[in-house]
């Protein structure tokens, strides 16, 4: 097949709140190809600083815009993707977002090689059989402890046996605040659910206070604490892993395969949390999934966005069986909700299992997305360089 | 001081070609206080990317634009734009541009105080003295090893004591062509010249065949092989630096302060190269400069933007008596030479010094630059979110 067409889509809720909920935007990518099939992608980015990649004027040889990258390219295997993507990476060496802004075309080229092959992605990545994942629900703390008890409750009787809580006022007032948080959470939740506990880099480069937070959360059987530190601090996560009481989680900030394995080798972190979104699609999360096991860690997908999104990360680790956890956002966002006739959904013992279909296995429904469309236009001395398309 | 506009400007030559010549457009950041003091900053970026940074609307808690970040801040001490800058990670903490985008800002800040307290930044960054570099003429390859011989031979008569030469097309034909290359370059500047090689990382995560080039150049008289590997490979870079006969240098693909660690510590480079216009400007560059030293390795800027940023990076490694080295873009674009009324310049010996005025210490003349000024508008939903100010 050869690439005839990127079209770039931004969706919004109509108010965006300043709250650390990723599900209120999306960028999405539409690839189609001259065998008259279509592919989807979705990233976790900024929309417009996305897009921009996508139709930036050349700077030099090593920033020139994703779309000229793209347009034109064939796709008949697994490796033209991975050519395709070292082509990205060399034209766009000096971009800084390209792993945001790519990755959205990335997932389209595996879901449209999936359909062109009737394969899902899985089956094209190497894995024999897909293995159901633990759904855990993910939502934000609540404002206070109580708060945070009656959303607990909430989500168990969603239907989760799973739930992690994350950012909020977390670090933000003190100790006792904090532990406060979690007993809540942990009242809300009844015994036999898992609590997870997501700081949200509160604690930045000071691992003496993350590891006393460890500590303090302890009693109440937390199966990981989450990013208590700056996504770059790696030697302050190497000494809170060797000496934490809970299992320590990171990774959602790696926007590059090495960044992960550098919070592997150095930061010695026990469950690894990917975003296709963030580091450039499926074809650099394959190698993060396997750096994860080589290092002994679980990986775990990263994902606040739509299906789009959620379903592809699911592909990357879909015959791993020992990483059984999945991030599941429990948001309701109605952006996420539009975006797919076929929700991916949760099953009555909490496990999640993809579609069998090709590609991502998912129907894109951008038309119903379209509610929450919004349009850029992008001019250069008056001329429109890049529109988004409609949905 | 408050902070009461920051300007955004866009530059570039009328025809960008497709080289790896990043002096040809420019992304420029002017800040204002209500005292009516101005200050100036330049970014290695695509300019339009790193523009959707500041007017992007809002997707959530951790990605915020950065005028918004910026707008009515106070600055009276060097403390105060380190306070901002980890507001800005914190609050841009999920765009993967942000280094790329908030570097203009952050030096603007820095040229801004300056002026305030009448100092020189390097002074500001506690150093007591300068000592001035040997500046290296930073060339392309010719596309033969016969033009880059006759490049060679104008770079000495353009009064460089020591001369790079990188990218075009080394690493593209073969190890004969590679080495004629380097040969013919040592040909043109004759045996007393300094000569450093940058390959522009064609053999990404292949040591083997970088070890081979290096033991082919080494005859050469090469002061050091730059980037023979791609940015990320650092274990590579490993076992690359123990082994070469020639010193190993990289770092400008650094975009946080953890990857030029990580480089120092696994990749064991020899020569830190660090662009301040695409590490997030002078305040992270400043960990760097430490870090070198601290790894016993030797600081280097790297640049190919105007003077603005020529000058902003020669502040923070200004007092490092041992990292003697400075990069002085050899391209001769006009846009460079517009930008400022009182270029940097290489003296009779080949050594660089900076002006002792306050700030960065130059003077920027976006009037003349106007004459390679772009606008830009982006529009969403129809309506202006963001443009270029003139110049």
């Amino acid at each position: 097949m050869k690439i005839e067409s990127i079209d770039l889509f931004y969706f919004a809720l109509p108010k965006v709140r300043d709250i650390a909920d990723g599900s209120q935007d999306s960028f999405v990518v539409r690839v189609r190809s001259d065998t008259g099939l279509e592919g989807f992608g979705e990233s976790d980015s900024s929309p417009l600083v996305a897009f921009a990649c996508y139709c930036t004027p050349t700077s030099h040889s090593n920033i020139v815009p994703l779309q000229q990258i793209l347009a034109g390219q064939t796709v008949d295997s697994p490796d033209d993707i991975r050519r395709i993507y070292d082509h990205a990476r060399r034209r766009a060496l000096d971009m800084a977002h390209l792993p945001h802004a790519y990755a959205a075309a990335d997932i389209a080229l595996w879901d449209l090689l999936g359909k062109h092959l009737d394969q899902p992605i899985y089956r094209l990545l190497g894995y024999d059989r897909q293995h159901a994942k633990r759904a855990y629900g993910s939502y934000l703390f609540g404002d206070t402890p109580d708060e945070t008890r009656d959303r607990a409750a909430v989500a168990v009787r969603d239907g989760f046996t799973a739930v992690k809580f994350g950012w909020g006022p977390m670090g933000k007032v003190d100790e006792e605040f904090d532990i406060d948080l979690v007993r809540q959470a942990r009242a809300g939740l009844g015994g036999d659910v898992a609590l997870m506990v997501d700081a949200g880099t509160p604690w930045q480069y000071d691992d003496d206070t993350a590891l006393q937070r460890a500590r303090g959360f302890e009693p109440f059987g937390v199966t990981w604490l989450e990013e208590p530190l700056a996504p770059d601090a790696v030697a302050a996560y190497g000494r809170l892993s060797s000496a934490s009481p809970i299992p320590v989680a990171a990774g959602e900030g790696c926007d590059t395969v090495r960044a992960a394995e550098d919070l592997l080798e150095h930061g010695g972190v026990h469950f690894l949390q990917i975003d296709s979104g963030r580091i450039g699609g499926i074809t650099p999360t394959m190698h993060t999934v396997r750096l994860a096991a080589q290092h002994g860690a679980t990986f775990v997908n990263h994902t606040f966005k739509s299906h789009i999104l959620l379903a592809a990360m699911m592909h990357t680790f879909a015959g791993e069986q020992q990483a059984s956890w999945l991030e599941y956002c429990g948001s309701g966002s109605p952006l996420i909700e539009a975006m797919v006739d076929t929700p991916i959904k949760v099953d009555s013992a909490g496990f999640v299992s993809l579609p069998e279909g090709p590609g991502l296995g998912i129907k894109v429904n951008l038309r119903r997305a379209g509610e929450f469309a919004r349009h850029i236009d992008i001019r250069i001395d008056r001329k429109s360089i890049g529109t988004t398309a409609d949905p």
